[in-house]
């Protein structure tokens, strides 16, 4: 722990992670489960500290947690030679890998560490050349994703006209990449270019993500907000107060289905209810072309705990059976558009997603 | 307060709500804020402690407010002298019906004591016999609410089939009447009748009903049960884990617009995307015929500390937005049936309505 301070000093540049030092660095992370009541800076500097980190949602969103893992790959790689330096990179893929199964991002940003390490491994032969490119690769990822963030939002931004309602879900913001965020990052383009709205915020129960994180993200760039429980989705819908809805992603197939926070699936139906569009923003490291659709997408399955006790007293009965998905699968035909760093993809499907995320 | 006692010692035989005495008694209810952890009973002496009961949840639901409406009104005539014992009641039921604006039994109920006083008044001029009339005609709301409810659940058991799943939002159980409940009652006759089902119970944002209240009435009684968090309902449905749907009501219009607890309209749109029937389970006092459609119902507006402050400490950053309806109201065409005392009403209109509530 380096300092911690209360929420109302914070700064708009509260950074969601960051790499201290060189080789031998450390990464400093916020830990996010402390939000918005306080603002607790975290070092890691193993490999089993960025599991756990990610783990318990000190660090969360896919864009984040991919880039706390390439950094992992960096502190595994700390005491190697250079004889065994790939093995040790693979074993900590492997590990870092069990962290989260929901989010590609993971997976592709632990598989752009192991090409490196292996080609490293080919090339230098030499353990302080081989670290130094596992660093360059992890610093590079996390340069990518600040300028995918704001390419999202440029593209995002247009479809937010002045006056309207934006509903989002869960917290896809800054907090949940190195910067600026996905959803979010439309809605802070658009604010920048002058426009007011209004963003509703679903709380996003168990762990309120959107209540912690979102609210607080917004209320720091002083954007209009305006806070409700996920049930009350459907009646802010019909009192119109929504014109819009964005949200994040966790992974998405093939052919535009989308994993994305528990609840997500349930806000695109009642928005399609209401003839209200519906779009995702994530970037291109969230698609994963191997799986043609989301029935193959797993499904985290956490701590009962999270919903019986997640507020630090019991709220149901001791003993009571239950179901607790992170996530849900959101069907491509619920889906007006995908906002991507390299584009708007739409209409969702396998040919215009191939054309975007691949250029072919 | 009377006792409190460890929950895990309950009986099945918990009263919502009881008369403890003559006329001179007292209303002595169980303090629903604090299930599932405790059993606490409190007593009502007074109009005023019944307004602030029934205000601050720890007596809630539709038909047990409407009840404990009508005993605060003999309370309310306590003291009285003859002379102006009718005016002191027309007070009281000013005065008690301003406790929560939704629910039609309450002012349901009040009309019913209002009307019993006129009489009184008219007929016995002796103040101890109007508080007996009083008494009598409380006491008769609550046996004709016992009675009731046990219809109810008679008429609804038959849509309960075996290995079913069955969803339900908000606590429409004993402890939201003076016993066996609405939705829950159709629950707990069929499994009397020796059906094996599974009740998903949504916890019911902001104050948990659901997870408080519902869950653990079933546990009592031995039944299935798994909790989500509301967000969780479309994909428990698209896992095809429930076929059926019952929620309780607080008011039905004309038409069949029922306002119930926030998130069941979302719920009802949720099970029509899904092919899932969507019941309401209510006694004939919720009915308000003389609002054509659920538009003229008034929305309750509750305290923005229930979502921001509703675990003991705070879960959103400070100042924010928020808005906290408390009900919203579900259009007759996303109804498949109202089930209530006097039969099954299918289709839900305007007609079928008026000839089951009102025999014509």
């Amino acid at each position: 722990m380096i300092y911690s301070m209360a929420t109302d000093k914070a700064s708009q540049s509260i950074r969601t992670l960051e790499w201290i030092g060189g080789i031998d660095g450390f990464l400093r992370l916020l830990d996010q489960t402390r939000l918005p009541t306080e603002i607790l800076y975290r070092d890691c500097r193993s490999v089993e500290e960025i599991w756990e980190a990610i783990r318990s949602l000190q660090v969360r969103g896919a864009p984040a947690i991919g880039l706390a893992a390439a950094y992992g790959v960096v502190l595994a790689s700390a005491n190697a030679p250079a004889a065994t330096l790939a093995d040790e990179v693979n074993k900590a893929c492997g590990h870092l890998a069990t962290a989260r199964p929901t989010a590609v991002n993971l997976a592709w940003a632990l598989q752009r560490m192991r090409l490196v390490a292996q080609q490293a491994a080919l090339l230098a032969g030499d353990a302080q050349a081989m670290r130094w490119a596992l660093l360059t690769e992890a610093l590079a990822i996390h340069e990518e994703d600040q300028r995918m963030c704001r390419s999202i939002g440029e593209v995002g931004a247009g479809l937010i006209r002045d006056g309207i309602g934006v509903l989002t879900h869960c917290n896809a913001g800054a907090l949940a990449t190195s910067d600026y965020g996905t959803a979010l990052a439309a809605i802070f383009v658009a604010a920048e270019q002058g426009r007011n709205f209004t963003v509703v915020v679903g709380e996003t129960r168990p762990l309120l993500q959107g209540a912690r994180l979102t609210a607080w993200e917004l209320q720091q760039r002083g954007i209009d907000t305006v806070l409700i429980c996920d049930s009350m989705a459907a009646q802010v819908m019909k009192e119109g107060r929504v014109q819009l809805v964005i949200t994040g992603a966790d992974r998405i197939a093939a052919n535009g289905d989308t994993a994305n926070k528990i609840g997500t699936y349930g806000v695109a139906l009642l928005a399609q209810a209401h003839g209200i569009p519906f779009y995702v923003a994530a970037p291109s490291s969230t698609f994963d072309l191997s799986l043609a659709t989301g029935g193959a997408i797993p499904i985290e399955q956490r701590d009962p705990r999270e919903i019986t006790h997640g507020f630090g007293k019991p709220t149901a009965p001791e003993g009571i059976a239950v179901y607790n998905p992170a996530f849900d699968v959101t069907p491509a035909r619920l889906i007006h558009g995908i906002i991507t760093e390299k584009g708007l993809i739409q209409p969702v499907n396998v040919t215009t997603i191939r054309k975007v995320v691949t250029g072919q």
